[in-house]
């Protein structure tokens, strides 16, 4: 699984809403009042703990929307590990641009890093075991797609992108239809060649019952550990088994030795805290 | 300190990013396939735990957004304490419509009500002192202004909005301009009457150096508890005084009881795990 | 396969796009200079020809955006037969209003409804067949979401909606993975498991490798009617087969009985003929 | 009558529209998986049937929004006539940026090339006499911009671009207002100096009405051939006389032949088959 | 010569770019810090000079903007002459809103009020004669159509809208071709049917030169009073003949009396002073 | 106070929307008639009267945004003061597109310069004093950040840029909370620390009250000289003192005589006449 390519026109965009926000209407008054304009800096993005790198695309862009002749030199990629005091980045150009950019760059980068950190430590305590954790769509909203694709430098999978490139059915969609098999049957007449169908089981007899009806994706969801091996044994390699619920750090080994194939969670998405990056900087005018 | 009122126009747009990212282009396949369009939903949307609520205005315009019919009566209100079990709010209307705003609301309130959560704990840990816990620029890209509101519904305070709302004097600007009282009075020449100008300093020394210059907020950087004890006397009551560095539950009320006014901290806006809230949702179909 | 729920916000945003393009920045000058802005309309939107309505949502959204007090009364639905004379629509207002709307209004239904149609000829011709017709992502600019849209309500199948949401694997990707094997497996490799991976191949001898490597779907492209018979043997029903490549009226029932699942051609949404639907409009004065 | 020029502004807008459609969340997953980071393509655009070119800007621009580094050398321009195996544009650069942006390219160009094609065919079949097809408001919503600028490259003339740019009296303002001559003069009372005013007439008797008010052009619409003809000659050259209604490619050439300046149809928009345009892809390593 | 219906589309996207540059990201700190938020308000939206009001329906969309249930009841429209202490609105509901949208709607209607006034002071001027008093596209970037819209309704006329609605034949242009007839030739040639023709000349010379090609406008540019009656004499009553340069309320009578048909300058758009309007608020909350 | 650095994403958003204004849909259709595409053009941007620059970022980026090979060589900067005839920058490239940015760029330069000159006149007005003159939220809709740069240019002062980053206490606020004191000090519970506090009294009375609260500014709002002269007194420098109300140019020396620190007005960014700049252009084929 290599890092996906995040399309430079979402970058692009991502950046210009972030910036608004930081720069508001007055620009950055501090450094407009303490940095000559014709200043320049040299700065050194660098790691302060362990981690992964997650969000270089985004960073980049950020100095070269402040201003084009700003550099970046990178000295890391995304899905890189990171130690710390290892320096990601070179930057330098003028002075009042790379402070003004700062701050929003390393938002990105702290925040995505931090969800492909946690994502690679949940990689780790499974990396005994077939099973790979995934996100879901429990993500902050404006940022899936960076999301997502920080949870692949992390090492993990990743689920649905929205409501409309998978089916998933879940319990509601089970009780309209009268039935496991009924909902997975509607499911079928209605999608499209290119589109998988998952179904959420909560019992072994709804299992059984949606084996019959021949989904492409299982969720065995809350299910406990005797469940989920028993799942596992009943669907018998045929089609990959998805477990849900009461995923943590404490429990995924356990469940990914049952021998499912993914656990997703929303932990590593919605609550990682943010990896810890800096920019070192040195201003200097010309003499 | 009350609630403030979020703008709708704000809350439109940022709802309006966040559903395009989960309709995609397709839309909801799972609903269309097994929900029929006449059916209709009523939901209850309730807390699994302790926590404090933020972002009711971006849950109701989310269902708005995907069909005006529905209606969202709330039952509880952003900065209210919400307790395991608890009902939130009352939502009925077209089932389709329902499930399509399901996640999206459930991503911002439970994102927001996580920080309003995490907030009122570090405020709760110095509730005996006079000191404020408050957020920084570190924000999630995009959410800035929702992020300051749910660390006000914690009973936190805000710092600067963006860049150009105040005047933040680091030790990069104070290089430049030679010193403390250089940079400060190189701000005070170029601010306007309605902005206040903050320096952080990192030793008693820049503190004495600052409080010559005369700034309206100082921030005490990575100082020790003694320093900061120290520091505070010295300021003597004068302008607020904030600490910030090494900031976590653990050290927060020994920091508070040094007498400063504020200690900031990015924990409670970009590490704070997400609120359990959930939407618990009846469909029928006119029989 | 039922007709899909389009989702409100992306409705809305592109009938802001077409009415921005129709209203430049004058306005409706003819109506301004001839209509008194007090007086009332009542229109009836009918058919003129056969067909299948594709697009009322975007219709009734344009009245909508350009005064929220036009009535608009539909008489049929998405993915109804229309016969000539046949009435869709009843709406009335202000007569300025309704005159500012129709030709966006038209130009979305007439579009739209002319691929519908276009794509239940197809249908019929091979509706003997399991077979069924499929689109592509040879969509016009802007409308993808749309134009699906409408080959759903003539009876069609969608194929991948963008290049996110499922994996194509063509012949620059295998030249350059060495194999069709080879690409296949480096697809599995990076997929996740809620993504279909389908392979073109252009002969039996591909599509033999292919089978070995397990896609979900197999593409049969630009294959002859005795070509495609003998792929569809020796796929066996295990998995999908689509045929793409020399599709037209003439062509599709021959390529539809030598057994595929699904014919895809871009001439459904590109090569449409608009479907002759019109506003009939009595405009009164307060007498 | 030269090729004008696409304002870059707009053809970024339309470019960004469409590769955000194009690109959904997830980027390009076929590529990713297979093609290396660091593989290179060169391409041949090239076109498979006899053709007129337009939309070469929106086709340079969409690789450059993909990636700046993509080359784009033109070997053809828009307006160009263009034979089958004709080669139009050389394209090089990472291979997975060209492949991202291969599609959307793709359906600018077929698209715009098919109505500057059809508008072509159209204005061959009058070239033996004075009058000139044009289009109408009847375009794709979203792209009149480009749709009015392919109809120049085929030879055709363009009509209103919005409802803002000139005045068209119709039945319904001539009926509000009490008769032609009414309507014209109410138009000539509100309209600016540099306004055209047209009106819409359907008898020899309005005609009459009409010439005495004197408006700027007058278009004779669903008259019979021997009405056209006796219109023009009433009409005498003093202003253009546009025919409409029936106008087909068995049509226009004897409703050219009454001598009308100008004839215009929806056809040529909304009705034109895309042209057969494609990339000739090869992608190689760096060994 | 009515007042024209500003399309809500246009007129909702004008408010809502106005109103994020107002709110900023806090929202409204003092009315949060001060207003309970059941309080309500009254307001009277008065003129304290006299005047011509523009920008109502922009005013009515600020409040609905920023809540749907605030009332805006006109008792004016544009077009209409104010008198100081005239009551022109009743707006009221909850009263934070109130104050969020009162400036952004004072700054619409001020602005255009402002406008609309002075151009009603160039129009009296020269009530006298023929002469009507144009605005050109020299206008507030981001705000030509309501200041378009402005003039109108101070009783002036509209030139060009923009590039693309009519041709403007100027110095740089006739140099290029080669001559001043040359130049109407080539625009001719290029113009849709529906596209007039201005050409703007220095001297009488250049006037007879135009004369001879026919354009539908002809503009006299910065000439003498002598040399515009000549013109106008040579004209003929042919077609429309402008005035510009040196325009001003001390000159305007005597270039109208000359006999021009139109007398356009910038002064009117970008230099109009504001129309004082204001704000009568009580709040009351709730005993 | 230095001239602040314009955040080039912001820059490029405004020049966007006001090309997108003057560019319609059709593009330079005098130009395009006209001028041959391969021609090239030299132009000078000149001042015809005294005045002081602002705007040249968005100048140099309207060229920019239309073509990028099109050279913009500044020879003058925001905040100079120009003479007549002055020449302010050199402009070359493609004539046409030189052509096509010239109105938009100059509608910036034009209005903006204006600001800044009506500014400095003002600013010259009071020189002798101590006092500065300030803008106010009375600003052109969409253009705030750019008419607030455009006066510090004018050597002006800024007052708050929103809602949001400041609170600005008046009558009704006032009113509603039950008196002066009571509104700061709800103010003070309500702000955070980087948030400063202004009151606006009309009466002496006020402004005691206002003083034992402790307001970081006060306005004193239409006062007679003599009360001002006394506010000043009873204040004692303790905090800045703005008058606001009845300021012109006749009476702004004697108001800043009084001793207040600023003097806000309205006029110098909504009733500013444009400063007169233009651009001299010779085109050029290639012979």
């Amino acid at each position: 699984m290599s890092i996906p390519t995040l399309p430079l026109p979402l970058v692009k965009e991502a950046v210009a809403v972030a910036l608004k926000e930081d720069l508001g209407l007055a620009g950055d008054l501090t450094s407009d009042a303490t940095i000559p304009a014709e200043a320049t800096a040299r700065a050194v993005l660098d790691c302060r703990e362990d981690g992964v790198l997650a969000g270089m695309d985004l960073a980049r862009e950020t100095f070269a929307a402040i201003d084009p002749t700003v550099t970046f030199e990178a000295l890391a990629g995304d899905g890189d590990r990171l130690r710390p005091g290892q320096d990601v980045a070179r930057i330098s150009g003028p002075a009042r641009a790379v402070l003004m950019a700062e701050r929003t760059a390393l938002n990105f980068l702290c925040h995505l890093s931090g969800i492909a950190t946690l994502t690679a430590t949940y990689a780790a305590a499974i990396a005994h075991t077939k099973a790979k954790v995934a996100c879901t769509r429990k993500t902050t909203p404006g940022l899936r797609l960076f999301e997502k694709h920080a949870v692949r430098c992390g090492g993990g999978s990743n689920h649905r992108y929205n409501l409309g490139d998978a089916i998933l059915i879940k319990d509601n969609h089970i009780a309209i239809c009268g039935g496991v098999a009924e909902a997975i049957n509607a499911a079928k007449a209605h999608a499209g060649h290119l589109v998988k169908i998952e179904v959420e089981v909560d019992t072994l007899k709804q299992l059984d019952e949606a084996l019959k009806a021949g989904p492409d994706v299982v969720m065995l969801d809350n299910m406990g550990l005797e469940d989920l091996r028993e799942g596992v044994k009943r669907v018998g390699g045929r089609i990959p088994v998805e477990a849900s619920g009461n995923v943590s750090l404490e429990t995924i080994a356990a469940i990914a030795e049952t021998g499912v194939d993914l656990i997703s969670t929303s932990k590593i998405t919605m609550s990682a805290p943010t990896l810890d990056l800096g920019l070192d900087i040195a201003i200097e005018t010309k003499a």
